[in-house]
């Protein structure tokens, strides 16, 4: 892996490496084997662990949360063949004041 | 705003911006105003898109969510003086073989 | 409705009957209107919020949010051609200690 | 407890009773030694589980996860000292037409 790649897609990399390793051996190959349903389950559990420890006021916490929840989002994104900097070019387009409030009006009014 | 940094951390700079700006004119600044629950609100709400996007096989909608749910997950980090610097080295750590499985392992015994 | 009826019961009856009225009158016509992933979008929503109120030691919201997580679940359940009774039947299953342990003992080895 | 009692208010004498129980022999002990993360944990879980058996036409699923989410607010009700009839008395306020739609317009227009 290229060292000027962002740590994002090194994990990219990382997690569809695992994915074709044994399950017993594997935490990325074991949770894709018991299939997207137990993928999306530890998203809806990380992101409730990341309310929790910012709601607990727990510094170190929501950094270790928001990272688990990022991490089963890559792992999402490689079972669905999306790549991560899919999901950044969305975010650039945020990135300026128009970008990141036409995204806002959009989902607000909704 | 150097060309070399991540979009992560040039969306964070952007976020600490707006949060000073104007709430009738920002989302951000309107969040911030709403408090730690509205963000955290968001976070949970996202995640269960992310969730029915995936399940429902949207692609687009996949793409489009998992920004959403890390756009404010940022919104949150920026609030409590968290830099994204430091998720990304937690993330880091899980890189490779021994990083990801010792910490899956962690998660699962728990 | 008969005055033996339990309170969900009778809100099931009640769902059941907004939903034939009017979106632009109903909410729940509205609600379902919009489409399963509407109302289920409310659901990862209202347990947030359940989430959040109980951090925050809130006893009214909690109970406010917990009201709100079951409607919204009535809601579903309704739309899914589910009794309510069959939610509570298999709650009931669970009554005893047998029942609940069986029953936890399952979700933990999970 | 007498049979004219609902099954939720069964269920709630049945948790309060685990509670006091040894944590190695009673799963609603156990999770109440763990502490408040974990019941909410729970909770944030069993509705991202709903809403994965909605998404996957599960009847079957939904009912089980219903029943599991719905277990889970008693176990947290019970914890808080709320009665679960304080839930059922919000949501008997929402019965009627006005009920339930006043509440919807105030949530909506949040």
């Amino acid at each position: 892996m290229a060292a000027d790649k962002s740590i994002l897609e090194r994990l990219e990399a990382a997690i569809a490496a695992r994915r074709q390793a044994d399950p017993a051996a594997s935490y990325v190959a074991r949770l894709n084997e018991k299939g997207l349903d137990a993928i999306l389950k530890k998203i809806g559990e990380e992101a409730t662990e990341t309310v929790i420890a910012a709601m607990a006021g727990e510094r170190g916490g929501v950094v270790h949360e928001t990272a688990d929840l990022w991490f089963h989002c890559l792992v999402l994104l490689e079972r669905q063949g999306i790549a991560v900097s899919e999901v950044l070019a969305e975010l650039e387009r945020r990135e300026g004041r128009s970008g990141i409030e036409e995204k806002a009006s959009r989902k607000e009014s909704r």
